[in-house]
């Protein structure tokens, strides 16, 4: 196993999906934590050798000395864990920031990711204009209701940015140029806030650099 | 805050939803460890009272001694942490079982949900037939995907049962009377071995019995 982290990432990527990529993801932890790592880039992650550390075929991986794992959100919280960092010391503020962790996964990116495979991936399926309109109403939907539980709050528990933050920000960036966020001020001003911190603006120019760069294999 | 852990569900479904709502897991998560709790029927959860429960108005929420939360996957982490079962105490298999969490949550779900979604919720849409096969094949690839990871193993992570598979096997439970799973033999062992356990006949038996009680608000 490598003496510095690796986070294994794709080296080169369309166009449309620059700055969406989920290696940002275990990239902004490690910048917010002040863990030193190395981007390992490929070029195809179906094959079978990145399949075994990677089974659906996709990007990002993680490699330290101590876990080979993928899932942008458990290697987030592995390296928040690791670093004692952006997870609350108090029992009931961690569950409530892997409580948000989850919900950005399971309850809010479904609905995101619905948008961008209806509209993009699936434009020339017979069904794709006809189903637009019941996507964004489910999508909008879900985003009053996270709108409604954000409040007036900084963050989703308070003043303190917890790992849920990050992922949440990091889920509801992928609506970018979509323009679904003019409708919710206060989620978009919360991305803003969260894409804003130093750390994320650092872990996206990293991730964009990348399509400068040679790729390895 | 109570002193019994208090999960909140509903006391009544429509008969197609039995058997399948997520209160399921964090009383699968329970009897596993060896905690008791208090099942709380609610009827209707988009009341303002079960919303800032549950912002997005489901089910279901937790309340115990430490701590007010909801989605599953976070709840189902929580019981289990604060017992220090299913969470392997090794870093690295605690890192992995929490990966299998995760991927069941973002990985697994959203595909198994837009079966659901596709065929039963939006079966009267007009791109409900014509969309069927594309939803189909998607589940189909991330279960081959999902089939070759397991592959001769017990459990995701080898021998030992983990909070990652209580999660997997409850989210492809989430695919019972589809037959999808007819394809995929060692997926349904396994799904088999996980519902076959006593803790998880426990909690279904419970979830199902709720049916026949009557429902407080």
């Amino acid at each position: 196993m490598p003496e510095t982290p690796q986070i294994v990432t794709f080296g080169w990527v369309p166009e449309f999906a620059r700055g969406f990529v989920r290696d940002i993801r275990p990239r902004w932890a490690c910048e917010e934590v002040g863990q030193p790592y190395e981007a390992v880039l490929i070029r195809d992650a179906k094959t079978p050798e990145h399949r075994r550390l990677q089974p659906f075929g996709q990007v990002p991986a993680w490699r330290d000395g101590e876990v080979e794992m993928f899932e942008s959100g458990a290697i987030v919280l592995h390296i928040c864990e690791k670093a004692g960092k952006l997870i609350p010391a108090d029992p009931a503020a961690r569950s409530r920031a892997i409580q948000w962790l989850v919900a950005a996964l399971n309850s809010v990116e479904p609905f995101v990711m619905a948008l961008a495979v209806n509209d993009l991936f699936e434009a020339d399926r017979p069904w794709s204009a006809t189903r637009h309109d019941k996507v964004v109403e489910d999508l909008n939907g879900r985003l009053a209701d996270l709108e409604n539980a954000l409040g007036d709050k900084q963050w989703f528990d308070g003043d303190e940015f917890t790992v849920g933050d990050l992922m949440m920000v990091s889920v509801l960036g992928g609506l970018r140029g979509t323009g679904t966020l003019d409708r919710f001020p206060r989620l978009a001003a919360y991305v803003a806030r969260g894409e804003g911190r130093p750390a994320h603006r650092k872990a996206m120019a990293d991730h964009l650099a990348t399509f400068d760069t040679p790729v390895a294999a």
